[in-house]
């Protein structure tokens, strides 16, 4: 990471009281996780271009609840729908009813980054870490129960019943615990999730995730202004902060 | 415990998937924990009447939300309501506003009964565990860090804007794990309480807490008609699910 005036860490060691996560991407590697089920389940398919797929159409599903035009739905009935449109295009328009419901439950088994697990468990003896995924509080707690995440508290934009980037999310986070915005910092590895953060008042720190979309097409991870940290991963977050 | 059917019991070890359990009184002793803070605080006050007059605002305080005269307000607030009227009848009118802050916060600071995070460790390995309170979300999720209590997920009457025994608050549970209504099993210290989540068809189990209100004020703790479990403890549950 890029070394922070030594009075910026200090600030934010004395005066930060959360943590809220950002998950898919940031906390568990949904594309490896998804590469590894669909290549056991479906060998014949290109598992690769299969789970960028189906992320490709998470943003266009939220932007029509954002809009209106479908009242508010759960990021399980959004995947299942973005998910009904890709069988079709991967010859796999076959899939039965349960079929469908086992593989729509993946996002319910992601694997964690191999620094999440430890590095939370770190932070969590000295700040509140919660969860601030677009993702349901259902598919959230399977996910932490399997894959052995401590979250302090499950907070999803299903409690906001707004997805992120609406204000009504990271300033929800500061009103939950009662405490004032700057003392929460929002932990993602989206640029456009920090800087939604940052217009709320919320702290923000940058964890690269190079192979987010897998090896085929690395990230560009380089620092952007804006961020109060940019670290590599929890565990470069955890010592950044102290812990 | 009054031993249930087997064909009941192998019922509910088979189809149970999530154990939504109360808190106050139930998991935690707000009781003596109140009195031990007070008498620590303000020893010229009679902790005891103290603790009790307290809660006893609590159902009149959610009826005025539930009645709509209040717009949704937490129990936070609503304890601070409660307090701010108690403080001169106690002798404790000259409070300051910072030691009200703190005196609200004490409800963050119960401490568990000794049976419950053993137990609930026990029951976590087979089931969801979550909180299913009326205190807001802060509250709770402080209340876990303290104590180490081990929720799967925190759920609140602030997550679904209702306060028990509103169906909203029930049937939420279900709805938020995507289970049916039997597949939950409400477990708490309070007959009125259980009796709001039978109506909406979910299991449930009765705990006894007999010093809920004090050793002055042992609780009648008989077991009534309807539960599906009555047992002494959390350690006492799990043992009867087989964990």
């Amino acid at each position: 990471m890029d070394t922070p005036y030594p009075a910026l860490l200090d600030d934010l060691k004395a005066n930060t009281h959360v943590l809220a996560f950002d998950i898919f991407g940031t906390v568990v590697d949904w594309h490896g996780s998804i590469v590894r089920e669909v290549q056991a389940l479906y060998p014949s398919v290109d598992a690769n271009a299969f789970a960028l797929a189906w992320r490709a159409g998470y943003q266009p599903a939220m932007a029509r609840v954002r809009s209106g035009e479908l009242g508010w739905t759960r990021i399980d009935e959004l995947h299942r729908l973005i998910l009904d449109d890709l069988l079709p295009r991967f010859g796999l328009a076959h899939l039965s009813e349960a079929e469908r419901v086992h593989l729509n439950r993946v996002w319910h088994r992601l694997d964690a980054w191999p620094d999440s697990v430890a590095g939370l468990l770190r932070l969590k003896k000295k700040f509140t870490i919660c969860s601030l995924s677009n993702g349901n509080l259902g598919l959230l707690t399977n996910m932490a129960k399997r894959a052995g995440l401590p979250w302090d508290c499950i907070l999803s934009a299903e409690v906001f019943r707004a997805y992120k980037p609406d204000p009504a999310t990271y300033l929800g986070v500061a009103q939950t615990f009662d405490v004032q915005p700057h003392q929460v910092m929002l932990c993602a590895a989206h640029h456009d999730d920090l800087e939604g953060a940052r217009a709320c008042g919320l702290r923000t720190a940058y964890i690269e995730r190079p192979l987010e979309f897998g090896a085929s097409q690395p990230k560009d991870v380089s620092p952007q202004a804006g961020n109060d940290l940019h670290v590599r991963d929890i565990h470069a977050l955890a010592d950044a902060l102290g812990c």
